[in-house]
């Protein structure tokens, strides 16, 4: 590997021209969708809107330069803004939503959670984005995007709400409904309805005028671009702002973002921290989920370990431009993919593009109506809420299906961080839980074959004395005891029994607490005069089985297959019953 | 069953008069024991000793009323004493340790726990105990013994500590080593001297001195007895608290504690709630733990459920009886057990006892010196420090035996709820861990037989084309992306693989999640010509699979065992690959 190798990444080296039409339109388009979402987004996570334009750039280039997805398109999104919110909300004495101190705590908070991922991906603990599955993100998703929908309401209503749960959002804005601003509320409304049937028919309009069906898709996305276009010419020209107190974007400074360390003070680091780890947990699984889907369609590969380090670098580079948490987003990435992009190349071009805008045309959003955002916000996320998932879990599996909905619940009646741990318990709770309860089966031999099953399913043979019990789980911690009570139980039942065959074919792993009550047990049935076998121990378990004292008791009895055990009964009695 | 069978416990129905003798001798053996012990660990609390009396009366009829152990000894305990210190500290500014309004909170963390532990024995929640491996349970044990003997060490060298982590706590002690009082440290080192000599010595000389063996093993238990005896009546004797500032337990009042509800206002109400699950918790694993090791012994069985109700009801009785949480001991269990208890009539004389103790005897404790009763609780303690297990755990199993360390430190230098916590969260995580790296082996037949084996590790037979793969754990979110990603690389490694076989019998579940993923696999496997095939499906997984879109599609592709999916792709092809 050469120097350009150690500082170029694959794809800038092997790039191939054909690729750059593609590149080009596709960094375009999403430049043309990002601006609103980006200042749509920096409002929601209580920030001034250039904020959301400066971290639109650096943190797209490093991306570009470190992650493995070929058509991700990184920048600010709905939930990790709805998080940033959230994670600085308690931190209001401090530093209250709009000041200077809250910018800077924001982009603390992208430093930190870009550090623990970078930290992870060199770590490589990618696997740790598997402690959630997929019902509970699919909630966390879910129960998120209602909560972001309802609380950019009071925009489009043009009302005071303070409430930060759904039911007291709802019910606040219930109240304020008759003192709606007239303006705000036609303005708000009309976005909202306007956004609403473009999601649904604008690209059948765009086909039917004779666009391809493709070039159709990609402008009807770029509706929110139109409705902000529209609206903003109209409040400038009307003056809606000081005529009719409607809320407008106001003044965005113009130039690029300078580069400085955020430092906010030990205490509030030590505050962000938890916070941090949620948003960098959070913002990984949904990258990554993206990513992934994204890179299917073409057959490409993505490299857990290396999105960590892509999606890390962005924070940092967020944390050092004046931005907030950052991660790949799930309608720009299709946007990017359906608009042709092939390599990251597109993501220059789109943070290029955001440069020239925050050089030298933010005084374009002088009066751009608050509203109009809320609108953008509301219809983007509505696209989030995933009822499909719910609906085949709750058909395939119904304790995911709680998992699901019971996360939805936390986030929308307390919130993301509770959402979130609700999740992470509920996730690994239901496992717990299932292998606690294992399934164990008597065993006979299928006549003539070498076969065994289980004997309330199939017609078997088995063996007097002899009780084979397949347990259909390891042993571990969990549910080593309920295994103990089970086969304790079976022979208590049965006086005749001499010896318990234990058939470890679905035994992947024995652990340290299983070991110790496996041994004691084995010590209470010989007390009885029963003997323990062990049949079909995998190699791995066999191997760390050996040299501890159970290992020791039960040398010459523990056999290969099942059929060698019952063969050895069977020599020792002359007579198998039929 | 009638109403004394609902009213009376079954023990207490079937009595024989055969049992009073043994049940006699060691309640009254236990409350001798129980003495100093109470005392000591109230104090440990930061209570008043008065309290460590009251909760070793009604808590332990409660038990006996409603438990599962024939001879287990509840009252207050090293561990569950400290995490009620651990659980006040943070309320310092409402209720100062030695205030009534600190027992009144002390009252209540047990009258919590209490409610926890029998909302959970109702709900046959006994299960959540697992989520705890024994060497975490270990480790915790051992770091609190730590803590607890460490912290116990001020009162010995009569000198002010105010750190709560051991490190801090050792830096003090050892800074004001030379401020030490000359009498404190006199009678606290000579009992501690005294007390250990006792633990490893006593036995053996009472034993030359002619009593039987086993009379001497118990005699050497009341060696604190003798010790605070000794130490008592040397203090009144000489005045050594007036006259050289010996700290003693000073006036205990004496008569029955009165019955009350405490309540101390719904804010500390709230701030109580985790630190009472985590005693529950606790609490309840060690106390099943000590209750099984001695049912064992004598082939009686331990209902979790049932200690859930026992435990619940004495933590509430302690709660209305001014005391605070109890739980089963390991030390005082053994001696009522090897002191002859037959039933928990023991435990209701050891009430008994207590309650004579404490309604006429309490003047006797007055010069009780303070360094006794620390020197009292760290020769108890040392005995819970349990390094067999962790030799264990590292031999077998690393993973565990850096669970069992970590938890252990987590105590040690952050205190019993980071512990815990650690302890919880490792756990989880190594079980995940585990899980999420997959054992998958490409098998083949062992020539001529029925049986499929590992190819690196056995001579076998297998079939062009068809790769046929062993997973050996259930499929589920944290392992479903390791396994698609192997498989995947798999079959790019080979482009004559035009099926893939999943063997399933150690497959005991699939979930959501992977049931996603393995959908996802099958679609882009056969985008490149190769079949996905199924073998071995355990009737639980299969029941659900066929209701799914997988399921269908995979119609004609599952087979019973992997000899007939061999026999299939052999027969299409014609010829097997020897």
């Amino acid at each position: 590997m050469n120097l350009s190798a150690l500082l170029l990444p694959a794809w800038l080296r092997h790039y191939r021209r054909a690729s750059l039409p593609g590149d080009a339109t596709a960094g375009l388009v999403v430049t043309v969708m990002l601006i609103p979402q980006s200042l749509a987004y920096a409002l929601l996570a209580g920030l001034p809107p250039e904020v959301g334009l400066y971290a639109s750039i650096l943190p797209v280039i490093a991306y570009a330069a470190l992650g493995s997805s070929m058509t991700m398109a990184v920048g600010p999104v709905a939930v990790t803004a709805l998080m940033t919110a959230s994670a600085l909300a308690p931190l209001a004495a401090l530093a209250p939503a709009g000041s200077a101190a809250y910018a800077t705590l924001a982009a603390t908070l992208a430093g930190l959670s870009g550090l623990m991922l970078l930290a992870f991906g060199l770590l490589r603990l990618g696997f740790l984005a598997h402690f959630l599955s997929h019902p509970v993100i699919s909630g966390f998703v879910s129960g998120s995007a209602v909560l972001i929908a309802v609380g950019q309401m009071k925009h489009v209503l043009g009302v005071k709400v303070d409430a930060h749960d759904v039911p007291g959002m709802l019910w606040q804005l219930a109240q304020a409904l008759p003192q709606a601003q007239t303006v705000t509320l036609a303005v708000g409304a009309g976005s909202l309805a306007f956004l609403w049937l473009a999601r649904s028919h604008a690209a059948q309009l765009l086909h039917a005028a004779g666009l391809s069906s493709a070039a159709a898709d990609l402008g009807a996305k770029l509706a929110p671009m139109v409705a902000v276009a529209v609206t903003t010419a109209l409040a400038a020209s009307l003056d809606l702002s000081a005529q009719h107190g409607l809320a407008i974007v106001g003044a965005v400074p113009q130039g690029l973002p300078t580069m400085q360390l955020p430092w906010p003070g030990a205490e509030a680091m030590r505050a962000l921290l938890l916070p941090a780890a949620l948003i960098a947990l959070v913002g990984f699984v949904e990258s990554v989920s993206v990513a992934q889907s994204l890179a299917l369609k073409r057959s490409q590969r993505i490299v857990p370990d290396r999105e960590l380090l892509g999606l890390g670098a962005a924070n940092v580079a967020s944390a050092v431009s004046g931005g907030f948490p950052v991660t790949g987003g799930f309608s720009r990435s299709v946007v990017n993919f359906a608009a042709g992009a092939q390599t990251p190349l597109a993501g220059v071009v789109t943070a290029v593009g955001m440069a020239i805008v925050i050089a030298a045309f933010t005084d374009l959003f002088f009066h751009l109506p608050q509203a109009v955002l809320g609108a953008t916000i509301i219809v983007a996320v509505a696209g989030l809420i995933d009822v499909q998932t719910l609906r085949e879990a709750w058909r395939y599996d119904r304790a995911d299906a709680l998992a699901l909905l019971a996360t939805a619940a936390g986030v929308v009646l307390a919130g993301v961080e509770a959402g979130i741990a609700v999740g992470v318990v509920l996730s690994l709770g239901v496992l717990v839980w299932r292998s606690s309860r294992p399934h164990i089966a008597v065993i006979g031999r299928v006549p003539g074959t070498q076969h065994f099953r289980n004997v309330e399913r199939h017609r078997v043979q088995t063996v007097p004395g002899l009780l084979a019990l397949r347990v259909d789980e390891s042993l571990f911690f969990a549910n080593a005891s309920a295994v103990e009570a089970h086969i304790e139980a079976r022979v208590a039942a049965d006086p005749e029994v001499r010896q318990v065959l234990l058939v470890c074919s679905a035994v992947n792993a024995i652990d340290a607490t299983a070991l110790g009550v496996l041994s004691g047990l084995e010590q209470r049935l010989a007390l009885r005069g029963v003997q323990m076998w062990l049949a079909e121990v995998k190699g791995p378990v066999m191997d760390r089985l050996h040299s501890t004292p159970l290992g020791q008791r039960l040398q010459g009895r523990v056999f290969l297959s099942t059929h060698e055990a019952f063969l050895h009964v069977a020599e020792g009695k002359h007579s198998v019953n039929p």
